[in-house]
């Protein structure tokens, strides 16, 4: 292919001096931007061109990459965000007609004459050789770990419900703690649901349509129907994405005992990983087959087949807890020494489970909500005599998540950080 | 501990003997019960207890894994299939004080006097050390891949609605093909609710709460709502969990184009794996973040961020393509040599998807519903002009299998094989 001829100019310096230079840009930082400004920008080779952010960084973009990112209103729908060009009508040894740079940002005009225009702001966030950003910002609040002594303010009912703040409150608490409380809710099952959809829509299963409602009477044959007492869990290990959130109203108790029990998942496996890094790895690679088979029409697992009772993503961070005993298949997978393994880490991650350090008691008493990420955070109850009508509600994870986003972000923040 | 008098018998033979013994059984095998009986049993070692199928084959169960697996009714629910013993009460280095075998399997008895009891079925199917069965009957129907040519008989809308035979049929073609036509449907949004609703319960999404009916008039900030051809692609890459099946009917259309197309995703795969090993590594381990925040107040990403798209599970198996070009993200994570790789495979993916002979067009006359399976089969549409009507549906994946898996297993099935 013929090199094309190649503007290449130094930048003007648009942007205020005073922004420091070598600043890293945390979360709130990207999403204002960085005012990140490139001193030379120009071709690197026949498929890169690069930008020198200052004397010590610089960026090289892919020029294919550029022209697939290309955020004009031809190649990217600016209202639904979708990419309208077609990648594959782009020749991959693409080279640009010439590179300009002006106080918006870098202009590229490619050889079908289209013209391509990236924000300094877009570019600096978006660098993947090397990567600048530290944080992404759509990951939300950095959880902040507790224990039984966790003390939590709890939100109110009228400024949820009525209050982009109080919402916006609300949200942030469950992000940060997993868990969050809210007082002064009628005593309904209406009002609850009420709640629960001033987050989003609530996720229906086998169980429930939409909020449940229920009494010791065993209608279900679970243990979740008996007055026994729960150890501390996660619901829903056997679905392939167990429900994001849930939420309880114990809406009428005469009786004694009935306390709901919390424990911060993320914290007891913190602690586990300080206590034997072996067993928590152990817990993080064992594949728990699960299932939910107790109605007659009903054989749910997930897909694939099992999952670990510690889930991290690709970058190494912990995502989720999967953690039900009760709810676990035969194991039938494991080696000798593998089933060992798992079963001596699962009695050092119950002793934690289990540990009353880590044990947030509530009486939940009439009118105070409360709603915890599925997760994260584990629950159970101690055992109960008498009179309990309690309802409740799983919320999807994607939903809430994107609730809480969209309160943070702007439509500015969306075009920069996506 | 003290070592405990064992008592160690040898097997009566109660079973036909015209059983073969060296059969390896297959997934019906395992349901009906393979009718393996072993020789001997007896205690292994401190630890273990042994049974030996035949002159070839020992199995080993540890003691710990025997007691935490007792399916009698104090310790695993008969009707909920939970397990109710309390794992971390059993001492970890418990040992039996009596082994005995029975014309029904083999007979234990503990230190504190509980008694469990083993089927010989039920042993064979969970053997872990070695692993006897050869296939995992809870996965379903093996894939049958497909391409243009595909004839696949149309299911009747009367057979789905009113019988159990129908109904299993369809399901059958969901999972073997990816795809199923049902015939006959009335030309209302409510039948086709009615016919979504016999396989199970409609998932909510924010596009809609229930099914969906839309002509082009971009109501959602999407481009499906629009006149516009739109390539193979599967829908939700967005979501954590993409939805399982996709239903769509046509139930008014007066204009030109508009048919539908479907692709084999794993006949696709199959292809490109035959091409080129690399490029399938390539799409299998690079992670592709997407978006949907055309709404104002939406902005859904996947957790983790970002999935590759084709997903295998931790055996190795392809069960998930996730694939919608127009909703990829910024690519912003990858090294350059790992950006030209994921193009380059890429562009070898779209060249088979685009391959006539991996096409499948159906004009889908109004009467005429599709449902196909969205971890699978791409789907994608001509440009249309005039009046087009459709209505569809998401429906959930977890709930689908589990239809399938009940129609298929008995409730003796889902005592063997949980």
């Amino acid at each position: 292919m013929i090199r094309r001829h190649i503007q290449q100019l130094f930048i003007k310096r648009s942007f205020s001096v005073s922004v420091p230079r070598f600043h890293k840009p945390n979360a709130k930082k990207q999403l204002q931007g960085t005012g990140a400004v490139p001193q030379r920008a120009g071709i690197a080779n026949d498929r890169q061109i690069y930008l020198d952010w200052n004397a010590r960084k610089t960026s090289v973009f892919h020029n294919f990459w550029l022209r697939d990112h290309c955020r004009c209103e031809q190649c990217y729908h600016p209202v639904t965000r979708q990419r309208l060009i077609d990648t594959f009508t782009i020749p991959r040894d693409i080279q640009p007609v010439s590179v300009e740079s002006t106080e918006a940002g870098l202009q590229v005009i490619w050889p079908d004459g289209h013209q391509s225009s990236y924000a300094w702001d877009w570019l600096h966030t978006h660098s993947y050789s090397p990567i600048l950003r530290t944080s992404e910002p759509l990951e939300g609040k950095r959880p902040h770990l507790w224990r039984s002594d966790l003390k939590l303010d709890p939100v109110h009912h009228e400024a949820v419900m009525n209050t982009d703040e109080g919402l916006r409150q609300w949200l942030d608490q469950i992000e940060t703690y997993g868990i969050s409380f809210v007082e002064g809710v009628p005593l309904t099952v209406e009002a609850t649901e009420a709640l629960a959809r001033r987050l989003c829509f609530i996720r229906q299963t086998h169980y429930s349509e939409g909020i449940w409602s229920f009494t010791a009477d065993l209608a279900h044959a679970d243990t979740a129907y008996t007055t026994l007492a729960l150890g501390a869990h996660t619901d829903n290990t056997y679905f392939t994405e167990p429900a994001g959130l849930q939420m309880f109203h114990k809406l009428e108790f005469k009786g004694k005992g009935g306390d709901s029990l919390f424990v911060d998942g993320f914290n007891v496996a913190k602690q586990l990983k300080e206590k034997s890094a072996s067993a928590y790895r152990t817990l993080s690679s064992t594949l728990i087959p699960t299932h939910s088979a107790g109605d007659e029409n009903v054989l749910i697992v997930p897909t694939p087949r099992a999952y670990p009772i510690l889930n991290h993503g690709p970058g190494g961070a912990l995502y989720q807890i999967r953690y039900n005993n009760d709810d676990r298949s035969t194991l039938n997978h494991l080696s000798s020494a593998q089933l060992e393994d798992f079963y001596d880490a699962l009695f050092m991650w119950h002793e934690l489970l289990t540990s009353s350090k880590n044990e947030l008691w509530d009486s939940l008493s009439p009118g105070r909500v409360v709603i915890f990420d599925n997760w994260r955070v584990l629950h159970g109850r101690s055992a109960f005599t008498g009179h309990r009508r309690i309802c409740g509600a799983y919320l999807p994870w994607d939903d809430f998540k994107s609730r809480a986003r969209s309160l943070r972000l702007s439509s500015l923040d969306k075009d920069r950080v996506l």
